[in-house]
């Protein structure tokens, strides 16, 4: 039903401009430069082109009915323009101007008058008063604030423009693919509600995150909600939560954010899965997209450092998680190559060996064992940069030939590269996840590793991030086989 | 009484090497490429020279008795190795080696060996089993994994090695200053008690960060951590805190972690300041080393964006701050200066008009009124990624000149600076901190700006990270007046 608005051939840009600090100009300049793979009309009366584009006088003069229209024009001039969408067989609106709803009596008023006129005429209106919307799998960056993710999995429902920039900032910075992001605004024609619809049926949608302050119709949203977290997780942080946020929210969009117990119920009872922070939503987000899912909760934990190992046992078991005794089998092996004080036990302490192939066969010794359900490797990921600088210091010292430092440098840059590839060859036989967490990253290192397949691997900087998306993508595979096996 | 073990003027390193891969080597070429400033000397029978300096055969023939050793040769070795730091009249030992009571019996037994010699002759031991020391000011980087932060007014105990080296790494890349960090390894002579009394005298400490496994002597730690924490801040993280933590402690330092109701306990009554993760150790460190303490837990909260101040509502309600309501007199100015729809409360939500002036005068209105202790900044710096990549669009589009782009550039790095420096004038000020966080970086952003005075600007990622500072720094804040008050 949204396809062509989430995904036009074509789109026209009404109030389009050159003037700096105008939408018109933001939302053109965007999607231009992001490199849109389809046609761009702007439209406006008192200029001759737009960025080389010639510009058109009104919608009536478009060469052809576009998939979609944004307007930018104040508020009093958007009656009209709706009008000619509807003359011009128009079908989809993202409406970024404000001035409705959200700023007293006379912009409701207005506001009403247009969800009548889409009602009859079946427009469908993003907004108003939005940051805007993207599809990256077909280059359109069309929001106010210019950010431009990778493509990927992650769709994006925003019940705050600035909150959903933030979080498609922090996905470009640290290479997180997203596939679409609607800011929905006032909600006053499409809602949450079926945006989620949209999202479930999108098939480049795997993962759905939502930042939601209030839904108006609980009932369709909970419907909904539950149909689509059975297919697809969904990630939400719910604002409003507390009394005086919920105050907040209310002078934000001007809904009103309901009780937060309530969505909590909702929540349980739909699957939805709760981020406590903006980041929460994005690193839950990025973990639901690349690894599979845990189909228990017993962890095991291979370090090259103890303390870290310390803290990641800590972090299990405040999650309700379980760290498992070392079976027999694998204490045995690892006998036989590790010095004899190692610590026998779960978590695996390799003691600080520099050996990427006993790194690699214990990884598989874990994950291949049936008492684990999921791994959590600490410090070998990033442990290059402490050979790294080892070397660079007794370079800078005048010991060491440039060739060999940057040989040696190459060859660490390839063992970890075959370490990450290896963990996505074992997560694809065992479909089990493995989560690595960093010590130290060097500037171009990744934060998520691909081989193009189903599954990618996220780098972790602390081990709490690692134990919390394990915590909640375990949460999530057992509401869906609970209800999996009602439905059977 | 460890002066000359932190700031020494001459070391010795046994064991001193050119070979990869050896610890001799790695605190040798560490010691050496950071540019400590005093006197190194190498100690091994067999090289002619280390890293261009002579080498000695033994610690009796080096021409001074330096202030500090360390021992980087094997466990067996190390007994005559004190006896002839005896001799030669050296106080001070930093005993890289491991296997030690950490490996078993015999480990056991020699440790305990140490301790008496240690005793008897009044020998400062750091380790054994230990990362290495560091102190900024005088440029010791004596670790074995390199990592070098600025000199700065954070001291760090670490009964870990990865972790202490964790932490370091995150404060180089984040540009937070270190003061002291020691490994405190098996604790045989030297206790984390020894280094807390020693960062309390130090004048070069502002705050203690540790990481905490097990303390040996808790009334001993009592005393000394009420004494410390009425004059210091002490941020300590707990490990070991569930059954499955504590077991994993016990494998890495031979340590039993003691009961962490107890430590929590012991926490509350000596004002030490709780961390929940790595991550916050640091993150609260750096803002007691910034910020001067909210004397209340009253917060204004001024915005960019709507969706951000109820994300920050939540969360201050969520960790007992209060939002008072928007003084009237503060209303009445911005009415004169914002558009008629904006909130007219707390938050502040200044919808998005980029004005700088508007920016530091409101902030300045919040921060003088008596009704707030503290204020948050919600996406104002930061705003000039918006801008920037705005403009750049437009540039890449050929609408704007390229020294016209470099001059909006600039002007945008200068307002954001000015910004910051208003931050800190107003701290300075009115003895009331002021967090920013931002919305977005790009490279070569600050992420804490001081202009060389008493406070400093921590700039946050993301809402909950300012919100926890201030919630602790308050609570420290209630500890301190509290004790004080019963003193006086």
């Amino acid at each position: 039903m949204l396809d062509n608005l989430f995904a036009p051939k074509s789109v026209a840009v009404v109030g389009a401009s050159e003037i700096p600090f105008k939408w018109g100009t933001y939302i053109s300049s965007n999607i231009l430069d992001g490199k849109f793979k389809g046609r761009y009309y702007p439209v406006n009366p008192n200029a001759q082109e737009v960025f080389g584009y010639t510009t058109y006088p009104s919608i009536l003069d478009l060469p052809e009915a576009v998939d979609l229209v944004f307007i930018t024009t104040p508020a009093k001039t958007v009656m009209q323009i709706l009008k000619d969408c509807i003359t011009k067989g128009i079908k989809n609106v993202v409406m970024i101007t404000s001035g409705f709803s959200e700023t007293g009596a006379e912009g409701i008023q207005m506001e009403k008058e247009i969800i009548t006129l889409a009602k009859t005429h079946g427009l469908n209106i993003v907004g108003p008063n939005t940051m805007g919307i993207v599809n990256t799998h077909c280059s359109l960056y069309a929001t106010g604030a210019i950010t431009r993710p990778k493509p990927g999995g992650i769709s994006i429902i925003a019940q705050s423009g600035n909150l959903g920039y933030q979080i498609m900032e922090w996905a470009e910075s640290e290479d997180i693919g997203i596939a679409k992001f609607v800011g929905s605004g006032n909600e006053a024609v499409l809602k949450i509600e079926d945006y989620l619809k949209y999202f479930h049926s999108d098939s480049q949608t795997k993962v759905i995150l939502m930042y939601v302050e209030g839904v108006d119709d609980g009932r369709v949203f909970v419907e909904i909600a539950k149909e689509t977290s059975l297919h697809k997780p969904i990630i939400a942080l719910k604002a409003g939560r507390t009394e005086v946020g919920s105050k907040a929210a209310a002078s934000h969009t001007g809904a009103m954010a309901g009780s937060f117990s309530i969505f909590k119920g909702v929540m349980q009872q739909t699957g939805i899965v709760f981020a406590e922070s903006p980041r929460e939503l994005l690193t839950l987000s990025a973990a639901f997209d690349s690894f599979p899912l845990p189909k228990g909760n017993k962890i095991g934990i291979i370090t090259l450092g103890g303390g870290w190992g310390v803290v990641t046992a800590d972090e299990c078991a405040e999650r309700s998680l379980l760290i498992p005794q070392l079976p027999q089998s694998i204490k045995d092996e690892l006998d036989k190559r590790l010095p004899p004080f190692w610590s026998k036990g779960n978590p695996v302490d390799l003691v600080g060996q520099p050996d990427f192939q006993l790194f690699k066969d214990a990884v598989e010794m874990m994950v291949a064992h049936e008492d684990f359900d999921a791994v959590i490797v600490l410090g070998i990921v990033g442990s290059k940069v402490f050979a790294y600088r080892a070397a660079e210091a007794v370079y800078n010292l005048g010991k060491m030939e440039k060739s060999v430092f940057d040989d040696f440098a190459k060859l660490l840059f390839i063992h970890q590269k075959e370490f990450l590839d290896r963990l996505i060859e074992l997560m694809n036989r065992y479909k089990k996840p493995i989560l690595p967490v960093s010590l130290s990253k060097m500037p171009g290192d990744e934060t998520v590793h691909s081989d193009g397949g189903k599954y990618k691997v996220v780098i972790y900087d602390s081990p709490e991030e690692a134990v919390l998306c394990l915590s909640k993508m375990y949460q999530y595979y057992n509401y869906v086989e609970k209800r999996s096996r009602v439905y059977a």
